[in-house]
């Protein structure tokens, strides 16, 4: 098979981070048979300062023609004062909306060797921990019109739209619980229905939606509460599927209990066109070019690219089993260093990666 | 001083828990002088049930005519499957907007007796947690409008409108100011500026109202950020203030990582009228009528009373002392009991703490 990628390094650690990945990829590829094209394009701050937008056309024309897109991480603080129209965050924005990326995917899983990193009581984490937050990316209050800025009773108010329609919502919910399938065969919709007409669509359609996959459980949660579940005993999760806002803000979440920040993947997917990959977090811009970013969860998100936007599931296994034979071997990067092994950064990292496949 | 509280008992544990912290009130008030009159108020389910709305004019009235308001908790799977229009959360949404009580304080207090019941790691933990979560209460997509359902494309599509005016930003965040001021001085804002034109408009207007309090440090945070920095670091935060939403998800997740939600006390307030107060748990319907519900959030909320709706600080310390004697001898309901001290129901940690004014 032939890969075509689009690369977006972004901003901060996210050139390093990104250069390991690629070369992991192409050793996979080899190893497997395949070959890879890449093409890199601007995102983010580095598109700001080449083009004075945080998304150029050429960009995104260069991830339409490609198979699938790998992303770094965008923003940091040179970009933080800049006109909110094109800060850094609106090519993050800008490229899911162009691509239709409707559905994003965030595992939090505990890595067994990292568990020591958690932040969670170890009684609680000892329960183990892999959850799939299903995160809709391209509808409520992020893209929801109207929006803006009005006049009320002689003074300023600003007000954005929480909306979402019932295709938007059915789409969304058939990802997770096609992926719920494939797992622990349970589904969490969280929403705030008790207050929110919005939620109340959400879960119906939630229902009619799942009521298609009698052999997934379906259950309902506050948001609120979910935020205190997550923390009180995240072992009763297995796929949670919830709206763009809420998902920000539970997937984060659900991440840092985990410990392994930096070491989580994401996969953000459309209806066929190529879809996007990236680290969860973001672009630290503090430990930029020091050589010392953790690049595990932007190699993962290769494995992530292998295994759901090529169906190479043999090579994105290849890459999971290497990552787990470098944590097996004790060896870290600062951000997962608790006091045991050796201490390495981001491009022996890699080298140690690209050793294990 | 005469005290004239409405008491809204509610549904599942309320009444048991309103009970208890009503004899402490009355301890407190005959031991310092005082005396206590009251009034009970039908709300939520119990309203439903009584008068087929969950908010009747009468209960609206009372809470109008008292100095101030005890609620216990509503809601249950009673009234789940019934018309949304008259939820029991409607009665809770509705006395709030009644009040005009836009400033809603949830201390996240870790009690030193409980920090094996923290549900994070103890070494996070051991940096103590006493964060003081100010959350907007009658604005935002709680309240905005307009809100409904409408057609889109042929299809339903369900919204709600985030909306913020500058007057009502100002006002929390100066509650948040003078709150700060008085404790550590630290005001932490949060919000999703970077997406969100209400969050801009927030952020922008947080920073002109802290200006006013230079010996407040400010800073801002998005949501996202937030809900992992209050699990990785706990003890960075002070104040922080809030819209509703991200308030309510926020102060849920502050308060359950002390392990003690059992014991955590509210306030609502509005700018001058009566201020309701009541615990931040639910109404825990599968344990209501069998006396082992905690009933200290509930008596504290009392202290809260004291202490923010009739300026009674002398009064308001000698309940929380009463409720750290209680806890320091070891007696524990089963919500907070981890194997040590003795097990007891409501109505005994009600004459426990009675006992100990
Ligand atoms: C950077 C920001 C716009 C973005 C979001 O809110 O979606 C980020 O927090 C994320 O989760 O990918
Ligand atoms: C019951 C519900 C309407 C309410 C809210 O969302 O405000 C509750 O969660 C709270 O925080 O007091």
């Amino acid at each position: 098979m032939n890969m075509n990628i689009c690369l977006m390094p972004g901003d901060g650690i996210g050139p390093e981070i990104v250069t390991q990945a690629v070369k992991v990829l192409e050793k996979v590829a080899k190893k497997f048979g395949h070959t890879v094209q890449t093409e890199t394009a601007l995102i983010g701050g580095a598109a700001i300062d080449a083009a004075g937008n945080p998304l150029p056309e050429a960009t995104v024309a260069a991830c339409k023609a490609a198979d699938a897109v790998l992303l770094g991480a965008v923003g940091g603080p040179k970009w933080d004062t800049i006109d909110p129209a094109i800060r850094p965050e609106k090519g993050l924005l800008g490229i899911r909306k162009a691509l239709g990326l409707f559905s994003n995917l965030r595992p939090a899983v505990l890595f067994p060797e990292l568990a020591a990193a958690s932040y969670l009581r170890p009684d609680i984490i000892g329960q183990g921990l892999d959850i799939m937050v299903v995160r809709e990316l391209t509808g409520g209050a992020y893209f929801g019109e109207p929006r803006g800025e009005t006049v009320v009773n002689g003074e300023r108010a600003a007000f954005n739209t929480m909306i979402y329609s019932e295709s938007e919502i059915e789409r969304i919910v058939r990802v997770a619980c096609e992926i719920a399938r494939k797992r622990g065969k349970k589904l969490c919709s969280v929403d705030k229905a008790n207050v929110l007409d919005v939620s109340r669509l959400w879960r119906e359609v939630a229902i009619r939606t799942a009521a298609e996959y009698p052999d997934v459980a379906l259950s309902h949660m506050y948001v609120d509460n979910a935020a205190m579940q997550l923390i009180r005993d995240p072992s009763q999760f297995d796929v949670i599927v919830t709206e763009n806002l809420f998902g920000d803000i539970l997937s984060d979440e659900a991440s840092i209990i985990t410990g392994s920040i930096g070491m989580l993947p994401s996969a953000s997917m459309g209806s066929g066109g190529p879809a996007l990959f990236e680290p969860i977090h973001g672009s630290a811009p503090d430990i930029a070019g020091q050589d010392i970013a953790n690049p595990l969860a932007t190699i993962l998100s290769v494995s992530m690219m292998l295994r759901f936007a090529f169906g190479l599931e043999k090579e994105a296994a290849a890459i999971d089993a290497a990552v787990k034979t470098v944590l097996a071997k004790g060896y870290r990067t600062g951000d997962i260093y608790v006091g045991e092994g050796e201490k390495v950064g981001c491009s022996a990292m890699g080298a140690l990666v690209l050793d294990a496949i």
